[in-house]
């Protein structure tokens, strides 16, 4: 058997949802609401799935849908892509990732990975044959080491791969950042695989920016986004990767080899989701930004140090302040164990050795009543 | 770039399918029906998504699916296994495949592959840093031809991965040749990677055997099931793998890195249509029987050679009789455009030189009107 995933461990997210059914705890451990998507969004799928279009669509996705991406990209971005040529929808945004990979690295290329890093992206680098190389963001601002992320680069470096914004930090990269990033590319002829789900849950005013959309980068980039994150739909895996038609056609065709297509009616829903009104977009931010506060100020009531959160599902929590001095597995069990609260031991994201092994992730993207009866479980158990 | 995706073209279903599209032809290229699945699984799958099932379902699948697909190994083929450790759901067959040739190959390791052969089978053994060795049948019987099979077998070899029923000859493998398989298979500490979407497409009393029933093959086999074919619902995309126990956490983790879960609601519809009665799947293969019959008489008359179809959606017709000798491609083409009736040039299957170039690959999962029509179209033209 392949010795790289007999190697690793089912990954933390099943193992802590499964621990929580087990326990009857609630799951503020991996990143799906417990509320439904948008009305129309599933009406359409729905109706599209009795008006008979359950055949393969087009291998890189309805036109409704590939039409939608460019015209969001456009729309919120200013960013002209040919729904013809620049998009791919895949089967959610793991498979987007895993294709923009197979699209560009070869066996022996070096692949650019910042810690902490979602569970994937490692192992799919690995399989490919590829070599990581990890550079590291520190808490509690997550800033990006510029002379560390510069020395990651040399001349095997095929592609970075990022996640703005950012699980499990909440990071949002800056526009300073993001163009230190684009100048490491042209400087080594290297790709971008961009992994943007949360591009619509910011907060604070912190706007999400595609590295696409600096000079140069056009290119270069493999943005990646998912209906998943952006419609509170996370179970329907229908991911889109826009890229200049020079990248295209290899994403296509690693595409093919890894699911080929993508249910066409959910693909009709995401069309009608993206094309919904301003308010719609502005609404999920404006609420998932409020769930982050009562989460946060509960979180920090009972004593935890809460880490800013500028996007994303999840909050991050120092443990030591509560007197937990080290172990974030040993405190995430007992979490869910003893206070029926399941939580994500933030190690679980880093790869190599010397990870801070005392942050919790909290996922808020829940109930007001859910948060509030987590909090206080969390309160008669601390 | 990846070079071995750069130096691939797209799937030549893709290429065929658009080129009816852009020419107005009657598509028997492509295997996906023009008729749609039955009413209650495609109901089953609206009234999920109207349900709230729109969140990650667990990794392998959701449980009434996994249960569903344990009944139906033991219904039709006497097969135990144990739905929470032996059943993985994936999105589609494809990723089925692709999940299964991660989970066991490493790089170096030798995979036996059998022409014709569907062509993801290859890219994705080569991608994965293994090695396919090729092993050719023969038409118009396309029997298994045991000393070059055996002589394929090496010390290095870690997997076979063959189709039955076949695409696109329409074999299906007979007892005495799984045996053969499964005596080297046990010689050689091999697994296989068992593709039988078609397994419900037999036709004149032939019937499918999962290699995974022959002595000794339990924890050597993946099987890999698809709704698509089943159902008649291409476009959903839900694949199932039936395996030990041994084999399925590493089936998973490839799963993980892949796509990690698959939409609740097809999965959801896909339960009730493995739970129907026996008439269901009867029905089935006596409809396509029929359609078969009436494809392979029509093209007889036409003066095609007209080669046995034991099962799967494809006749392969001999081009050679109508007086075209040789060019499968330019004869596919010709049929496009001028005919207006698309089919598949059969060399697309074969991956090594010296391929027969003289067979096409007509699709007859299609309404008996259309498949009329295009006969009427062939008619005119020939
Ligand atoms: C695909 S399961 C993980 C969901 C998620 O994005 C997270 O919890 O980090
Ligand atoms: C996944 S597209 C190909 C469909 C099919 O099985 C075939 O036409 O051979």
């Amino acid at each position: 058997q392949n010795a790289l995933l007999s190697g690793i461990g089912t990954t933390i997210f099943t193992v802590m949802s499964a621990l929580a059914m087990q326990h009857g705890a609630i799951n503020l451990g991996q990143g799906f609401p417990d509320y439904d998507g948008p009305e129309d969004v599933i009406e359409a799928a729905a109706a599209a799935l009795k008006d008979g279009r359950n055949q393969y669509p087009p291998l890189t996705g309805v036109p409704e849908l590939r039409q939608a991406v460019a015209t969001h990209n456009r729309r919120f971005y200013g960013l002209e892509v040919d729904p013809n040529a620049e998009v791919v929808v895949t089967s959610g945004a793991t498979e987007a990732i895993t294709a923009c990979l197979m699209a560009v690295l070869n066996p022996g290329d070096e692949c650019v990975l910042i810690e902490p890093l979602y569970d994937t992206y490692l192992p799919v680098v690995k399989l490919l044959g590829a070599v990581p190389k990890l550079v590291r963001l520190s808490p509690p601002d997550w800033a990006l080491p510029r002379a560390e992320l510069a020395a990651a680069f040399g001349p095997k470096t095929k592609a970075i791969l990022f996640n703005t914004p950012m699980n499990p930090t909440g990071k949002v990269f800056t526009a300073a950042e993001l163009a230190f990033i684009a100048e490491l590319l042209q400087r080594h002829g290297a790709y971008a695989i961009c992994d943007e789900v949360y591009e619509h849950l910011t907060f604070d005013g912190w706007k999400h920016i595609p590295l696409m959309t600096l000079p140069g980068m056009r290119e270069r980039c493999m943005r990646v986004g998912s209906a998943g994150k952006t419609f509170s739909l996370t179970g329907w895996k229908v991911g889109y990767i826009t890229c200049d038609r020079s990248l295209a056609p290899n994403v296509a065709k690693a595409h093919q080899n890894l699911t080929f297509t993508t249910a066409p009616n959910l693909q009709r829903g995401v069309a009608v989701g993206l094309m919904k009104e301003d308010a719609y977009f502005a609404g999920l931010s404006a609420s998932l930004q409020a769930k982050r506060d009562r989460l946060a100020k509960g979180l920090a009531e009972l004593g935890f140090g809460v880490l800013p959160a500028q996007g994303s599902y999840f909050i991050t929590t120092d443990i030591r302040p509560l007197g937990f001095n080290g172990d974030d597995v040993a405190f995430c069990r007992a979490l869910t164990e003893e206070a029926k609260v399941t939580a994500i031991p933030v190690t679980a994201f880093y790869a190599s050795e010397g990870a801070p092994s005392h942050y919790a992730r909290f996922a808020f993207c829940k109930g007001d009543a859910v948060l509030d009866e987590a909090l206080a479980r969390m309160r008669a158990w601390l």
